[in-house]
């Protein structure tokens, strides 16, 4: 398995349906959200978050084996860390990681500047003003320390891909190369 | 529990200060050297490192069981690293960290220049001229990873606060929000 | 065991050299490659990776045993980091480190504009567009993370030493203080 992360408006999205590879995307939001409605009947993917800590882990440990048992090859696109009043919440904690079994770990991620402009120009976000530049650069380092973190746990290799302006085909190459 | 550290000349006391939750504060060096003291009978704080390492480990598993009896909400204020000349001790390694039932990690920083202004006006240092400019961004982006690498650990948010110069309410309020 | 990594061009080997105490070096790749020849009959370094990963973690399994039986202060010399097309593959991932009985890290680096210089100016590197500087700064920002990393796994402490341009002698100090 392949785990692709990124951070939020660097394009990890468009970057990874620019690859042409034969293998299975999964996302582990949906996941989640599928699993904690067949067992717990909630309604919405935030709702997952207000479960009790017992079962949000037994979600997550379903998850991880229905991704277990996955055969080929297989990328795992989920988040990084996500950004809540609370604190930056780790993707990938160790007790999750330690269940799969992960061949590379990949973070598409580009400059602060970039993906701030693109954020304050995307007509979907309500409060455009909601985030300073200096904030996206410290969720950027904050990504890039954990996918250091996950890596060691793991003895796997870790990537950061780019994603330049007007230049998203040389990250989805970049991309492809790892999946190949 | 709630684990709050700062970077030194950050001012987390006076964050810490300005909060008005009904928590229970606790200082992990302070508890390490009451329990140090009583089995080892050491004079001073500054002898908990210089026990054998098998002593040092018991003092920390007493420290973590004191701990994990508390009952209520608890902040245990530490650090994140302390500086050496042999380098970086992480605060929270992850024997202990495995120990603790921890909610929630926070660091309280502030910009390196700010921090160096503040600890060159310090009368209570003796020393003014021992640590540069980069030896704090050095320290700060060290606390940093060691966060990220704390939180994969636990699987818990892990949360920045700067305490900008004449902003100290605004550090408080965000400090008390995690708290509540 | 002190483990002593460093960025590529950053000076390493040479910082070693100046130190005179009375320690014993060893190096990761070298025993690597010794066991791998015994073992699988590998011709040459570069084919430890492309042995089977069970295989491989059978090769680091027996370097881990053989470290741990030295007896008397040793250095091991090792990656912080690998930099390969796929990523970053860490030096020590944690199922290796928690089988060494590790007193401290230590990251020998420079700053970017330095190593990149210098890497310029190598006349037996063959291909010396290869890397840019920015290339270099990500590289010593991945190994500062996972130094973190490492620490905090082991609870032991992480020194950062700069091989700054013409102060060989000062970076060879700092790492004998270690040593000593």
């Amino acid at each position: 398995m392949i785990i692709v992360m990124g951070l939020p408006g660097a394009g990890k999205s468009t970057v990874m349906k620019g690859v042409s590879a034969d293998v299975k995307m999964l996302n582990y939001g949906t996941l989640m959200f599928e699993i904690a409605k067949e067992k717990f009947g909630i309604s919405n993917r935030d709702k997952i978050r207000k479960l009790p800590v017992g079962q949000q882990k037994e979600v997550q440990a379903a998850v991880a084996e229905k991704l277990s048992s996955e055969s080929g090859k297989v990328v795992l696109d989920t988040h990084c860390s996500i950004k809540t009043s609370k604190g930056y919440f780790p993707g990938l904690p160790f007790e999750l990681l330690s269940k799969l079994d992960v061949e590379a770990l990949v973070l598409i991620t580009a400059k602060p500047e970039e993906v701030f402009a693109r954020r304050q120009n995307d007509p979907t976000r309500d409060r455009k003003d909601d985030v300073k530049l200096e904030d996206v650069q410290e969720h950027d380092d904050m990504n890039r320390a954990l996918l250091a973190a996950y890596a060691a746990h793991r003895g796997c290799p870790a990537k950061i891909i780019y994603n330049a302006q007007g230049k998203m085909e040389e990250a989805s190459a970049q991309l492809q190369a790892i999946l190949e």
